[in-house]
C-alpha cells in the first residue's frame, strides 16, 4: 500500500492507494468520527463494493442511499434526497459521510457532507480511475446547475481517501478511457518526462496492467497533491488544473450533460487547448499533433461534437475561470508546462473554434 | 463610527458600527470584488434602504433580488431562487453578494456566498437589532431543513459588515425586543458587569436611545468576537454562543417556524436554561428570577407555549449540539459564566420539562 498525504495544515489527510485495500479490517477505523455513517453511493457500483465496505465498518449504525450513476444526476433534487436522509436518521456532527463510486457521487456526497449542520466527516472511497487521480485529490464538491457545471458547491477536504486499484477491473473500458484524460492531463501540466513515461505505457494502462495503473495513479495523486497544497481555494497555480477544462465543460453543456464523459471531454478540450496554443506561437509545432496520438491511443476521442462556434464561446464563458467577461484559459507552452492566462487576442479563439468546428462539417 | 476587527487570520474582518453610514459613499469600495454586485433583500427593507445602498455602489452592475422576510421563507428553495439570479446573471467568482436585511436574509444570502461556484466574497449590511449582534458576527450562514432549524448551511465569513444604526429607528418594537435577547445573553455567558449594564439601561434601550444602543451593540460584538475568534468551526468554547438555543430551537420548531421570533425564542430558552441550571444546583437561587425579570423589561417572553414535553424533547433532540445520543446543553454556573455540558442526569431535564409545561396548564 502507498500512502500520500496532501499537505494542507489541520486539513491534511491521507490517500491510501493498493490492491485489495477493501479486504483490510480496521483500514478506515482513524479515519471514522462517531458511529453514524451515511454511505452514498449509487447503482452500479453499490452491489458490487457495498457489502466489502459494510464490513470496514463493523457495528457502526450504517444508513445507506444508493443514487442514480452518471453526471445528469448531479443536479441540487438528488443533494438534497441525501441531505434528507441524514436528517431522517436524525445524525448528529459527529457523523460520517461515506462515499463508494465514482466522481459524481463522490462529489454529491461530498457537498451533502459539506453542508450538513454546516460541515461533517467525509471519507472517499472512489471506484474509478478518474475519482481516484481526480476527484479524490482537493476537496472539490458540488453539483451542476441548469446554467453551468459544478456552479453550486464548496472546497470540503476528506479525512481520508482510500483507492482500491482492484476497483478498476470492473471498469468498463470507456470510464477507464476517461480517468486516463486526467492522468495525460496532469503530464501536460507539470511533468514532461511523466507524459513520455504514459507514452510508452500506453497500450499496458489500456490492458489494465496493475503495476502501471498504480505507478499512474501515484504520480497523478503527487502532482495534484502538490498544486493544491500551494493553493487550496485556487487563487493561483491551481487553475492549472483546469487544462482543457474550459473548453471540456462547453462540450458537456452542448452536448448536454451526460452524453459525454467528463474524462471523454476533458481529452477533446486538452486537443483544443493544444491546437489553440500552437495557433497563438506558444507552443513548439508538432506537440499538439503527438498529444493527439496519445490521447487516440489511449481510445479517447480528440474532436468536440458539430456545434455552433458561437454557442460553443458562449458555454464557455459561463465557465468559473471568466473574470470580469474575459475567458481566462489555461493553455500550454510546452508539454510538462501550462501558465492561466487571459492575455491572448479574443478574436483568435472565435477564430480557432470557427476552423475546428468547419473542419467537422 | 466604530470599527471591531474579528480576528481570523487571513479571513479577518472589519464590523463598522455607526449612525449614517449608508449615507457615506465610498464606505464600501474597500470591501467589493470585481464590478458585478448582487443584492439581497426582503420586501420590508428593501424599498426603504435599498436606494440609499445602491447609491454606496456606484457604477457597479447591481441585480436585486427581494426575498420573502421570516423565518418560513429560509428554505432550499429561497436559496435556489438566490443561486438561479447569480448564474442567470452569469456572474463570475469575482462577484460580491451583499445582504441587506435582518439575520434570515443574511443567513440564505451569505450561504448562497458560499457556495455559488464553491464560494465568492460576501457583505453583510444587517439592518436588524439581533442581526447587527448575532448574524453579523462568526460567518454562520445556511437555511432550514423540515427536519430542524440551520441544519443545512456553512460557515462563509464575509469581508466586512456595515452596521448603521439609524436603521433600527424604524424596527417594529417586537423585533427589537428579539434583538435584545441575544444581546442579555452575552452578559449571561461571560460578563457579569454588562448584564448588569443592561439593567440600568432596559428602559433606555426600549426608548432606543442611539448611545445605550451603540453601546450594546459594541459589547456584544466585541464578545462573540472574541468567542468566535477563538473557535471558529465550533468544536468547542463557541458553542457557548448557543446559551438558551436549544431550548429555543425547539419551541421555534414546535411552535411552527416563523410563529415566535427566533430572539423570542431565545429568551424563553434563556429563562428555560437559567431555570434547569437552578435546578441542577448549578446556578445560585434567585438567579432566574433576576433574568427573567430582565427579559420582561425587555417585553420579552419567559415561559415556551404550551408543548407536549416528550414533543418537545425530541424537537431538542434534533439540536446539532447532539452528539451520540446526548443532549448537550449549554448552562449556566453564574449570571457571566456558562458552561457546554451533557454531564447531568438526563430525567431531570425530563423532569424540569413537564414542571415548566404542567405550571402552564
Amino acid at each position: 500500500m502507498i500512502t500520500l498525504t496532501v499537505e494542507l495544515a489541520e486539513r491534511s489527510y491521507p490517500i491510501l492507494i493498493g490492491s485489495g485495500l477493501l479486504g483490510r479490517a480496521g483500514i478506515l477505523d482513524p479515519w471514522l468520527g462517531g458511529d453514524d455513517v451515511l454511505l452514498v453511493t449509487n447503482d452500479v457500483v453499490g452491489p458490487i463494493y457495498g457489502e466489502p465496505l459494510q464490513r470496514l465498518l463493523g457495528a457502526r449504525r450504517v444508513e445507506t442511499i444508493s443514487l442514480p450513476d452518471g453526471e445528469a444526476g448531479k443536479t441540487m433534487g438528488t443533494l438534497e434526497r441525501v441531505l434528507d436522509r441524514l436528517v431522517e436518521a436524525r445524525f448528529g456532527r459527529d457523523c460520517t459521510v461515506i462515499t463508494l463510486g465514482g466522481g459524481v457521487t463522490g462529489d454529491i456526497g461530498g457537498f451533502a457532507a459539506a453542508i450538513y449542520q454546516r460541515g461533517v466527516r467525509f471519507v472517499q472511497v472512489p471506484t474509478t480511475l478518474l475519482a481516484q487521480v481526480d476527484s479524490s485529490v482537493g476537496g472539490k464538491t458540488g453539483v451542476n446547475h441548469p446554467g453551468g457545471k459544478n456552479l453550486i458547491g464548496a472546497f470540503h477536504q476528506p479525512a481520508c481517501v482510500l483507492a482500491d486499484t482492484d476497483t478498476l477491473q470492473t471498469l468498463p473500458d470507456r470510464e477507464l478511457a476517461a480517468g486516463l484524460a486526467e492522468v495525460v492531463k496532469y503530464g501536460l501540466i507539470l511533468d514532461a518526462e511523466f507524459f513520455t513515461w504514459l507514452e510508452q505505457q500506453a497500450v499496458a494502462l489500456r490492458r489494465r496492467d496493475p503495476a502501471s495503473l498504480r505507478h499512474a495513479i501515484r504520480r497523478s495523486c503527487e502532482i495534484k497533491a502538490r498544486v493544491v497544497a500551494a493553493d487550496e481555494r485556487e487563487q493561483g497555480q491551481r487553475a492549472l488544473l483546469n487544462l482543457g477544462h474550459t473548453f471540456g465543460h462547453a462540450i458537456e453543456r452542448c452536448a448536454g450533460y451526460g452524453q459525454w464523459l467528463h474524462g471523454e471531454a476533458v481529452a477533446a478540450g486538452l486537443s483544443m487547448a493544444a491546437r489553440f496554443s500552437e495557433r497563438l506561437g506558444w507552443l513548439p509545432g508538432g506537440s499538439s499533433a503527438r498529444i493527439e496520438e496519445l490521447l487516440t491511443r489511449l481510445d479517447l476521442p480528440v474532436r468536440p461534437p458539430q456545434i455552433d462556434p458561437r454557442e460553443f464561446l458562449a458555454a464557455m464563458s459561463m465557465d468559473k475561470k471568466v473574470r470580469a467577461g474575459e475567458i481566462r484559459l489555461v493553455l500550454l507552452r510546452d508539454i510538462g508546462e501550462a501558465v492561466v492566462t487571459g492575455d491572448y487576442p479574443p478574436h483568435e479563439l472565435l477564430e480557432e473554434l470557427r476552423a475546428t468546428f468547419m473542419a467537422e462539417v
